[in-house]
C-alpha cells in the first residue's frame, strides 16, 4: 500500500514518441511455451485464438521453439477444407537433466528427461568429507558417462545438486556446513559448469527431497512439511505450493531447535538441548550403546528394532515423541495438511511414527490437525534425485528459462 | 513431476477445427490493467507494442476499463505529427474500500481509496462478545454513513474485515473462536453483503495486521513474522512475499504452542503450558495481581511499567523471554529477515522486546539470525485497517478481480 501510495496517482511522463517502452508484460515465446507444456498439441491459429495475440506474433514465437526442438510438429489438425494446419506439442525428451544426490556417505547421479523420468543412474559410496574436488569430480565424470551413453549426449538442459548442508540459494555455495569439511563457500556451480556447461542449481538436500516427494507423490498438497530423520534432522517447508527457503536459505532447520527433553545434552553445533542431539539416528545409537547394545549408527538402531529388540523400539518411539514436540509447534505455525517423515531412520517405520503422531495430535490444537496426515516417505532414497530433476525442469521450462535457452541458441547459431 | 509424468508425452487430440479451445493463457482486460496499475500512463499503441497484442485486441480491452472509470484518459502523448494519441492511467480514486478492524473490545471502520489512503474513519468501544448482529450492524451502519458522506457513495469496491479469532479462508466464517461467543460459523460475508453489495473478505485480525504492517512499512521484506501480543498471542506469517494461511487458515497460531516455562499452567484452550497462558497481557496481569499489584489487564501492566514499577518491568521482560523461546523455533523453521512485535503489549516498548531479543539471538543458529531484525510495530493500532484495505485492493485489482468487475458492469449496463 505504501509503495502504491508513494507512486500515488502521479502520472509519469518519461515516454515520448519513438522511445522504446520497457518490456514489462510482454508476451514472450517462453510464455507461449507454458500453454504447450502439459503435452497438448495446438495449431498456430488455435494459439492465436487462445492468447489474443496477432497471428504474426504467434508465428514469430513458435518458430524459435520449433528450432530449439523443445516443441515438435505432431501431425496435422483435421480440416474442413483447404490446407491442413500443423499441430505442435512439447517434447520432454528434447533435453536431459543430471540429478545429483550427495549424502553424508554416498553420491548418486541420475540422468532424466524433462518429465523427471530416470533414463540411467550411477551410485557410489563416498564420504562428503572427502571434499568438493573428489565428490564433484565423480559427479562430472559420471555425468559425462551417462550423457555419452544417452541418445542425445549434447542435449543437457541443466544439473541439479542436493548437498547435505546449508546452501546459499542465490549462489549455490555451501555456508558453514557442519559435516562437509572443505566445502564452506566452495563454488559448486562454477566447478560443475566448467565440465558440463549448462544451468547448475544447488540446494540443501532436505529442500530437494521435499520437492521430490511432493512432485512424485503429492502434487496437489500445497502445505507439506518433509522431515528427514537420519544422522541429522532437518526439514523442507512447502507452503502455498512453494518451497520456502527464508531470507538466507536456512528455513526448515529443525535439528537445532531446543527440545523439551534435551536440556543439558551438548550438540555438535555447540549449543545445548538441540533436537538433533537427542533424536537423530546418531543420538539414538549413542544412547543404546551407553546401555550396552551394539549400535554405532542409525542403521544399527533400525536393524535392532527390526529384530524386535525392545530397548531399540522404545528408544525409537521416544525419538519420535521428541521430534513430535517440535513438529507440534510447526503445525501451529504452518498448519500443513501433511507431514512426511523420510530419511534413513524412517526405515524403522511405525515405531518412530507412532511417537511423532502421539505427541503432535496431543499437543496441536484440534483445528490445526483436522486435516493433518502424518505419513512415511514414499520416494525413499529416490527423493533427492527426483527433487533435483524437478528443480531443474521447473527452472529451464519456466518462461525465463525458455527465453534464456532460445537466446543462447540464437547466439550459437 | 508425477503429474507431468502422468500426462507424459501423450498428445491429446480432442480439438477439431471450429471447436472453441479453452481460454487458458488468454490475455484479458484484467491482465492489461496490471500494466497500468502503478500509475504510469500509456497510449494504445504503446500497450500493443509492450504486450505483442494486436491493436484491435488492445482497443477492445481498454474500452471496458475506460467505461468502468478504473482507467482514465490523462492527456495526450506528444506526437511527431498527425493526431496526438490519448494516454491512459489507473485512477485509484475511482472506487472506495471499507476496511474494518473488529477487536476484542473495539470496532473501527475506515473508508479508503484503492491505494489504501484513509478518507474517513469511525470507531466505537464494543465487546466482540456482543455478538455478530450487534457488531456487524454497527459496521454496516457506519459503512453506509461513511459512504454517504464520501464523494462517490455508489463506488464501493469491497469490504475487508479482520476478526479476533480463527477464520475459514474460503468462506470467511469464524471457526470455534474462543473469545467470540455467538460467532462460530456465522455467515459474516452474507450479512454484510446484504447491506453493502460488493466483495467482502474476512480474515483473522493478526493475518490482516501482518499484511498492513508489511504493506505500509516493509513492502520489500519478503519473509516477515508479525507477532501480536495483547490479551492473547498470535502471529501472521509472510513467506516469499505471501501471507501463509496453511490448509485450514490456522497458520501462525503461536498462542497455544507449548512454552518451556509453562508446564502446569492451564490455558483457556483447555491444554496446559500454552505460551498465551504465561506471556499474554492477561497472563502477566494475573501474575502481578497475585503479587498484590493493582493489575487487571495488559493495559494496567503497561501503565505500571511506564511508571517504573520494577516488578512489572521484570514480568514484561520474562514474558518477552517466554515468547522468544517460541520465536527461536519459528526463526529456525522460517528464516525470516524481520520479526515485528505488535499488539497492545508492544506499547510496553523495550522491556518486552529486550526479553524477546535476548532469547532469540541466544537460541537460534548464527546463520539464521545474520540478517534478522526484531522491531516494534510501526503501524500500531492502524495495522488492521491498513491490512483490511490492502487485502481488498489486492483482490479487486487482480486480473480476476478486474474481470469480475467488468462482467458485473456489463450485466448492469
Amino acid at each position: 500500500m505504501a509503495e502504491q501510495r508513494r507512486k500515488g496517482h502521479q502520472v509519469h511522463d518519461h515516454l515520448t514518441q519513438g522511445e522504446q517502452p520497457p518490456v514489462t508484460g510482454a508476451f514472450r515465446a517462453g510464455d507461449l511455451f507454458q500453454l504447450l507444456r502439459d503435452g497438448r498439441a495446438w495449431t498456430r491459429s488455435q494459439l492465436a485464438m487462445i492468447t489474443g495475440l496477432a497471428r504474426s506474433t504467434v508465428a514469430g514465437k513458435v518458430d524459435p521453439l520449433l528450432r530449439s526442438g523443445l516443441v515438435v510438429p505432431v501431425g496435422d489438425a483435421r480440416s474442413s477444407g483447404g490446407r491442413p494446419a500443423t499441430r505442435f506439442a512439447f517434447d520432454p525428451q528434447a533435453r536431459t537433466v543430471l540429478a545429483v544426490d550427495i549424502g553424508a556417505s554416498h553420491v548418486r547421479v541420475a540422468l532424466t528427461d524433462l518429465n523427471g523420468k530416470v533414463l540411467a543412474e550411477e551410485r557410489a559410496d563416498m564420504p562428503v568429507a572427502a571434499g568438493p574436488d573428489a565428490l564433484l569430480g565423480y559427479v562430472v565424470d559420471s555425468g559425462k558417462r551417462l550423457l555419452a551413453e544417452s541418445r542425445r549426449p549434447d542435449h543437457l538442459a541443466g544439473v541439479g545438486i542436493g548437498l547435505p548442508g546449508p546452501v546459499q540459494h542465490t549462489t549455490g555455495r555451501p555456508v558453514k556446513p557442519p559435516i562437509m569439511p572443505g566445502w564452506d563457500g566452495f563454488d559448486v556451480v562454477g566447478f560443475v559448469r566448467r565440465s558440463l556447461p549448462s544451468p547448475v542449481l544447488v540446494d540443501n538436500d532436505v529442500n530437494i527431497m521435499a520437492l521430490g516427494e511432493r512432485a512424485g507423490f503429492w502434487p496437489d498438497v500445497d502445505n507439506l512439511l518433509f522431515v528427514k530423520v537420519a544422522t541429522g534432522i532437518g526439514s523442507g517447508v512447502i507452503s502455498s505450493g512453494q518451497l520456502q527457503r527464508g531470507c538466507d536459505g536456512t528455513a526448515g532447520d529443525l535439528g537445532h531447535v531446543r527440545a523439551a527433553r534435551g536440556e543439558d545434552t551438548v550438540c555438535r553445533c555447540g549449543n545445548t538441548g538441540c533436537l538433533e542431539a537427542i533424536a537423530s539416528g546418531a543420538a539414538v545409537a549413542r544412547s543404546l550403546a551407553a546401555e550396552g547394545l551394539d549400535a554405532a549408527s542409525g542403521a544399527d538402531v533400525v536393524a535392532l528394532a527390526e529384530n524386535g529388540n525392545v530397548t531399540a523400539i522404545q528408544a525409537l518411539r521416544q525419538a519420535g515423541r521428541d521430534i513430535g514436540e517440535v513438529l507440534a509447534t510447526c503445525v501451529n505455525l504452518l498448519n500443513p495438511s501433511m507431514i512426511v517423515i523420510g530419511g534413513s531412520m524412517a526405515a524403522a517405520g511405525e515405531h518412530l511414527m507412532a511417537g511423532v503422531r502421539e505427541v503432535v495430535y496431543h499437543r496441536s490444537p484440534p483445528l490445526a490437525t483436522t486435516h493433518l496426515r502424518i505419513v512415511l516417505s514414499r520416494a525413499g532414497d529416490q527423493a533427492a534425485t527426483m527433487g533435483a530433476s524437478h528443480l531443474v525442469c521447473q527452472h529451464v521450462l519456466s518462461p525465463d528459462g525458455i527465453e534464456a535457452e532460445l537466446a543462447s541458441a540464437a547466439d550459437a547459431g
